[in-house]
């Protein structure tokens, strides 16, 4: 997966430095706007950095799309090195913190993923529907889940190899429906997540709750196995609250889309 | 307080272009690095933009200084531009919540207020002491506290007097200790925030409490006496964790400290 993220960085460069419009490539990508570096300065009327750091700590809640002025911007973060410098961060504390774990050793010590944006990236698919600024269309993204060919996030993988190391079993918990489970194990086998303890997909009778309700629901059915949470990773802020939510809860970058 | 900062600002500048090494001014700043800038760049081994995106959203804790490589960074993010750009997104996301409450108007809609960081600003402090690079000393502080010149951090200002002109009532609750209540009254006076519910002080009975656990047992006792805590607002993580932690939570920027 390096290499299509640097396909679409270099891309990026082609559409930012050739005429900084629409450039027919293999991903396409909308207008890049080069004044909106991930400094995320000269966007008259809003700091697309203020707006992402907004996101990031979940004062900024709800939101459907992300704003048109920061399609640019979030744009350049995606395919850039800030995104994947801020993942080392996130990668990094998880991995010290577990490395100074306490563990017992009995097999019910574990790790909660979440998948899309912290374990698989969609960001091929999000790079050819504007990075969030366009309105989710969940038969166009299904289908692009079907193709089972999303990469794997490097720094959860490193973080991932490093959990199963110390002994900690992770589980999945995605709100990827039941009918998707068998390309979303392929898909996580084939970039380098090959064991998990449990995969937990959304059920179509859970299909109306919000993703906050449905892992809280999850996470107190693992701990009523005797699990013990001792941590929680995700890139949606309804991955880490709730209840049961883990003794240490983890948030990934992620300025594309909000899930409630 | 604007002056204040332009000041800082003007400084700042001056520090950059000159010479890049110390200079005496009123409020010494040091060893500002220009390469080092808002969008974090250039720092060898670490990225500072990362590094506070970790602090901001709670991936990195416990931390007891800024890292020496990023006090440059720190120093430009909070006598820049992009400070009050982060405060101002998250001051209008608090402002357009309590707008769009159903409130009751029976003076039981509460705000909880943190005060340093979140009301009042100790950046004329942090500015003359590696804008927290340096280790915490209680005395320096307390004694700058006691000096009650603290200026209003501007967003915040405009978001109390939002909340006040809707009908909620302000609670502040701070780890300043009861024997501050006086120079804290008349420092928050002085800078605009005229009125309060209740301003609740550290006893010295609670000084080996953490932050998390003291106002987790204020808010409770709020709520024991029949407020209803509206929205609450800290620039640290243990303003808002906890329990009864209130219907919302808004995370101020402070890439300074961490309190636990």
């Amino acid at each position: 997966m390096m290499e299509v993220l640097l396909l679409f960085f270099l891309a990026t460069i082609i559409v930012a430095t050739s005429n900084g419009y629409h450039v027919e490539i293999p991903y396409q990508i909308h207008l890049l706007r080069p004044q909106t570096g991930a400094g995320g300065h000269h966007v008259h009327g809003l700091s697309c950095l203020s707006w992402r750091l907004g996101v990031e700590t979940n004062n900024i809640i709800g939101w459907t799309t992300v704003p048109q002025a920061c399609e640019g911007y979030v744009g350049h973060y995606m395919l850039g090195h800030q995104y994947r410098k801020d993942w080392k961060v996130v990668a990094n504390a998880a991995c010290l913190y577990a490395q100074g774990l306490n563990l017992t050793g009995d097999g019910k010590d574990i790790w909660v993923f979440d998948v899309d944006e912290t374990t698989l990236s969609n960001l091929p698919y999000y790079a050819d529907h504007g990075f969030g600024a366009e309105v989710y269309n969940s038969t166009l993204f299904n289908a692009w889940v079907l193709t089972g060919k999303a990469p794997a996030l490097p720094e959860s993988l490193k973080l991932y190899q490093k959990l199963l190391s110390l002994g900690i079993k992770v589980v999945f918990i995605t709100g990827r429906s039941e009918d998707q489970r068998n390309v979303t194990e392929t898909n996580l086998k084939n970039v380098g997540f090959h064991t998990w303890k449990k995969l937990i997909l959304k059920q179509s009778s859970e299909s109306g709750t919000t993703a906050v309700v449905y892992k809280s629901s999850k996470r107190k059915e693992l701990e009523a196995k005797g699990y013990r949470i001792v941590g929680n990773i995700g890139d949606q802020w309804s991955d880490l609250l709730g209840t049961h939510v883990g003794n240490r809860t983890f948030k990934a970058p992620d300025p594309m889309y909000y899930i409630s």
